[in-house]
């Protein structure tokens, strides 16, 4: 397409792309935007190198003027999106960009790799964490998914409220606090369950949190409350029917004199048996193939899609819309809002002309202007401001959107 | 883990882990071994560097001894794997690590992450390539999934036998061939269809795909011919109801006079839909969101497991597994082949004992030595042998087999 363009003059053509979904996935009642971030980072450094220019020209992919043309390769234009960690609603504007068609149009796979992915994964983190209703959450799910996609899971999991990740190259890329636990190896290493116990106290001290069913849960127990005289952190259930066992596990540390010793379960929890364990004296959850693939949806059905662009003259926006059967979009450059009433949302409102009214709550804000990047959006600081901002907007929404059940979305997209 | 092991002496006690599926996805008939190549690059940069372990040190993660003992990790220890690309089914011991505790238990995140998320492609891939029945299949999911994870979906659907892929990051990796198509932001683009189609045509030539679904098919294939005198390469339709479309669409190029003219389809395929346009006169397919996603079983289930260790004083191997209620291993190193009669497989056959039977084929071979890892398996070679692996290893398996239906895995696991 670039090399088409390039040719035919409508490269330097300005243009605005913006990335919404059409429908939330089924029986979902809100998204949650995530990737900003980790998109405005890429931006930052997204230059095409000589090794990958000579791989498309020696692939003819493209010809010398193109590869000039990405060797130069540096976005200019401008982007507004929804804060990081932001609410959606189907056809939510929640990435706009405006620079040339060119400029722009190369950033589509970037842009929808790192907002689809990272999406899906708040959008189930946001339920998990409504489930467990208070009680803290961490993600574990590195193993369940790409290398790479490990570190975004933890960094959109903590967006959506999860308060820690076993990911360590999480932590340091994204200062999100972390966590460790003792796999079945450990104890399956040692001699005895209780030398296996007794290293991993030596090591870490009696606030560690031991993995007690690798073979009797009920023995593990009593053997762990004993060598830490009833000062023990935590244990780990990892199996079986968890609200039976856990209320026995209760039981008995309650009865061996550990009431302060806390339960953690990590049993391919998703946000249904979280939910399930609402009644159950669990204290936190560790979760980790449903949170990592999204719970059933592990990609958010973003699309990135041209709305406008300029006359070849330059002085007149023209907005542009495809019409097939089954894709419908609306064309133009979009303003979005939140209409609020009495604090609590009651619709999202997206406009195709005019502004964003007195009793909307403003969506877009600027984060790339001319090519420059703001940094607040980026680093640490940015998935701490993207955590607290989803809290706030999570606590717009009407009551009831935090049903684990299906619905349709909690509130209307009015399209304007 | 490592800590502890480090300051109790079981650091260096030599162990088996093995990594295996409990269970094929719901109603999966078999699956595809993927990821070997990327988990063996991987493992032969695998480093902890200054920064990553200071930020463990500040963290106060790891000790000052485990400090020095990951400064100078280096993996040394002895690797065999079903080859890539090979079929798999429960209890299949797809990769065994032979080292010591600490360095092969470091390893855990990285084998599964590898494992789980392109063997959940390469499960998926497999079954659509059967649907396509010869019909050749692109992966187009780059938008899909993480932006690495990306590069290796468009790996793992080629191992499986996909014919291309649109991501050029992964034609340039792995060598694998790539495709491109024109967005429907490229005839928004211009000021007509025709001019858009005339500009992608000077560029590309008359082989060119044009996508024609952007206002009115009928109306675009019409110009499309007639722009090339019935010499276009193919046309692309990405929305509508296929099996229809697609027939009114071969009917009109015939009578415009372009029989040679292909048709290629992209609009939300999985296997189901693919095979539902068997008798569709369709040349090829182009998958995204389904294939990278696993086609709803996004990761491949995989758990790696410590099997079995050395006695303390080295002399003997002790088998270790697991006992709690829901979770049930078997210990002890294993030996597994697949018994093949008249050429096809009728059973997956897993040894705690003994060796592979004459009847047959021995399914793990060496990988790693002394931790030296052979480079048939890595790079661009390595993803051919695969690939050639896996069509030599699905044509083992009963007819049966590739159906789309759900059903029991396709031959039993005999775990002797």
């Amino acid at each position: 397409m670039v090399d088409a363009a390039l040719k035919d003059g409508t490269a330097d053509r300005r243009c605005v792309f913006e990335v919404f979904a059409r429908r939330l996935p089924d029986g979902r009642r809100y998204g949650v935007a995530a990737g900003l971030g980790r998109f405005l980072t890429a931006l930052t450094e997204f230059r095409f190198g000589d090794e990958e220019i000579g791989f498309l020209r020696d692939r003819d992919v493209i010809d010398e003027g193109t590869a000039r043309w990405l060797a130069d390769y540096r976005f200019t234009g401008d982007v507004r999106a929804y804060r990081e960690g932001e609410v959606f609603f189907p056809e939510s504007p929640v990435l706009q960009v405006e620079g040339t068609f060119a400029e722009s149009v190369v950033l589509e796979t970037l842009a929808l790799s790192t907002f689809n992915a990272d999406s899906a994964i708040a959008g189930a983190a946001a339920r998990m964490v409504s489930a467990a209703d208070g009680r803290p959450l961490a993600e574990m799910g590195s193993r369940r998914t790409g290398e790479w996609n490990a570190v975004a899971a933890a960094r959109a999991a903590y967006i959506a409220g999860f308060g820690a990740t076993s990911n360590l190259e999480a932590g340091r890329t994204w200062g999100i606090p972390t966590m460790g636990t003792a796999a079945h190896a450990f104890t399956l290493l040692h001699d005895s369950e209780e030398a296996a116990f007794r290293s991993q106290l030596d090591a870490l001290g009696d606030g560690t949190t031991l993995l007690v069913d690798t073979y009797d849960i009920e023995a593990a127990v009593e053997t762990a409350v004993r060598l830490t005289n009833g000062r023990l952190g935590a244990v780990r259930i990892d199996s079986g029917d968890l609200p039976s066992v856990v209320a026995a596990v209760r039981a008995q540390l309650d009865r061996l004199g550990a009431p302060a010793t806390k339960i953690t379960v990590t049993n391919d929890l998703d946000e249904y048996t979280i939910a399930a364990l609402r009644a159950a004296p669990v204290d936190s959850y560790g979760v980790g193939t449903s949170v990592v693939s999204g719970s059933g949806h592990p990609a958010a059905g973003m699309v990135f899609k041209l709305v406008a662009h300029q006359t070849p003259a330059g002085d007149e926006w023209v907005p542009v819309a495809k019409k097939s059967a089954d894709k419908v979009s609306t064309g133009g450059r979009k303003e979005a809002g939140r209409r609020l009433r009495n604090g609590i949302a009651t619709a999202e409102v997206v406009l195709t002309s005019g502004r964003v009214g007195p009793d909307e709550r403003p969506l877009l804000v600027p984060v790339v202007e001319h090519g420059e990047v703001d940094p607040a959006f980026l680093g640490v600081a940015g998935v701490e401001a993207a955590r607290a901002h989803h809290k706030r907007a999570k606590a717009e929404l009407p009551v009831d959107a935090s049903r684990i059940g299906r619905g349709d979305p909690a509130i209307p997209t009015l399209v304007i």
